[in-house]
């Protein structure tokens, strides 16, 4: 187990470290799956469960990446529900109030199985190994580019290309940077401490979204010609943007509404099979709003913003760039029931 | 001094009286000023002086209608600071913290001045007796119509009639349901205690706003072809729209600029003189976000929204109604410094 030198993390709290900063914890559990089986864990369908919850963005880009790329046989998927108290995620969802096949009620249990004392956050996404009960990893930056690289042998026909090695190098570099001003960006904004600290996350969050608009406007997807790892990391910030970042964020420059570029991006991400379909806005407000009594006391989840503006023509389709080049979307979810 | 029959209250802090729900506290001091001096108070040009806090919304209408019928010589104005502790608003603002006229810190000091053991809040707009110092009202609902009605001689040439007679019922009938739906219904959804008693006031806020979208659609003004009253009580709450109550107070459906009809009506009052030019954002969202720690407890004070649209052509010229009728508008404030 190596410390990642990637600075996402998957908890939505986080320490203060500098004054008024909001900084985010950078230790995960970095046991990598692989198709070698370096780190004892080899790729194996039906071994392992991905556990997410649907309201965090993190766990989100999981949720995203297994649809596109067809993994739903191959490793079977957990929700926990949108709320949790300081002992971590439950699987409150679940009729009985277990994972079914993890047999659960929490997914610190899952943790704790690998390492008793762990002392740190408790974050989905995790992949937890069935047959053990144990955590393998909660490192979900590699996490999502290992289900595009590693697991190639139980891709479907058809799935797209998300971390092509061509690309590598650029998406890294900008997913770099939206994370550290856009996906982390937000939270800092948030949870500043202090009235400078909240002024430089926001200038640096507006900033970059200003940035990105210029990149979108001429362009269907952030690197290259087709929809990439990228273009999922950007989704799930700004899916939550006018939601929960705008007001309890108090990201508020403009709505995502009100961005036209990156509002016709995300509603074409949003209407595209694997993206929409992962988002629950439900599961999402109340996550935000019922958990940081520390910014929203009262636990109050507003009602708003009316949604249905999601579904308006994007007219991005006479762009450069087709969604899956030559592959195909992903089939739409079964109807429920 | 009796109780007033209007639910008009100029704290911005209230109790809560059944379970969630935000309950204004509906007792003034309601002594008038009137032309004939009944209650003690005769209009006499110099003597009274009006206290505000340009954050305020209530205090806000005060302001506008002195502007408005050109009373500035006849009512001086001190103005409090944006923010205000617990024993109430101070003359922060001015050089050596002393109101210029009044000679106190806090206004709370001219109310203990006719009340010793005052028991009740501490409130904005209020109007004070010079020559004892001590408060003559806080009642701003009657005080500005008061200003209409009782202080004509004054009034300057060309000013509206913002209270005329044939009017009064429509005008009355319309501003109790602003009030009770709109002004004070932001309030009712900032300051719910419970999930429900939030919903009820939301839904009342936005159902009312659709029924003052419609019938502002078609003329250019609430009630009849001119400003009146309505129009100034309407404004001060659509006015701190989006700077405030969509964020802090959950009135999240739309932004005011997401809402056609009445985002035209503000910005055609907005650029209207007497409006606009009362109007300063900073004080407005210092307020709220740094005084309101029970519901923004870092104190930190959003940096959105881009308020540059307020400037942008509303189109309203062409619907019934012009704003003066055959008087004229108030001359533009005379440059500062």
């Amino acid at each position: 187990m190596t410390e990642s030198n990637d600075a996402d993390r998957t908890q939505t709290s986080g320490k203060y470290v500098e004054p008024g900063e909001f900084k985010r914890d950078q230790n995960y559990i970095t046991t990598r799956i692989t198709a070698d089986g370096r780190d004892g864990y080899p790729v194996e369908p039906g071994r392992y469960r991905l556990v997410v919850s649907r309201a965090c963005p993190w766990a989100n880009r999981l949720i995203i990446v297994r649809r596109l790329l067809g993994l739903e046989d191959a490793i079977s998927m957990g929700v926990a529900g949108p709320t949790h108290d300081a002992r971590s995620w439950t699987f409150d969802l679940d009729p009985d109030g277990r994972d079914p096949v993890l047999g659960i009620e929490r997914i610190q249990e899952a943790y704790f199985a690998r390492y008793p004392d762990y002392p740190r956050g408790i974050t989905v996404p995790a992949i937890v190994d069935v047959p053990t009960g144990q955590v393998v990893t909660n490192d979900y930056a590699q996490m999502s580019l290992d289900l595009s690289t590693e697991w190639t042998a139980y891709h479907r026909p058809g799935a797209p290309q998300l971390y092509p090695e061509h690309l590598r190098a650029e998406i890294d570099e900008v997913n770099a940077v939206v994370f550290a001003d856009v996906n982390n960006g937000v939270y800092r904004c948030g949870f500043a401490g202090s009235q400078d600290a909240y002024e430089r996350a926001y200038r640096r969050l507006f900033d970059r979204l200003d940035w990105l608009s210029e990149r979108l406007a001429g362009q269907r997807y952030l690197v290259g010609d087709t929809i990439t790892e990228a273009d999922v990391r950007l989704f799930t910030t700004l899916v939550r943007f006018d939601p929960v970042y705008h007001g309890h964020f108090k990201c508020n420059r403009q709505k995502l509404s009100e961005m036209p570029v990156l509002w016709a991006y995300a509603r074409d991400l949003f209407t595209t099979p694997g993206f929409g379909d992962t988002v629950d806005f439900d599961h999402i407000k109340r996550h935000y709003y019922e958990v940081h009594r520390d910014i929203n006391p009262t636990g109050v989840v507003p009602l708003g913003p009316d949604l249905s503006n999601w579904l308006t023509p994007h007219n991005r389709e006479t762009l450069r760039g087709t969604p899956f080049a030559h592959g195909t979307p992903p089939l739409p979810l079964p109807p429920l029931g």
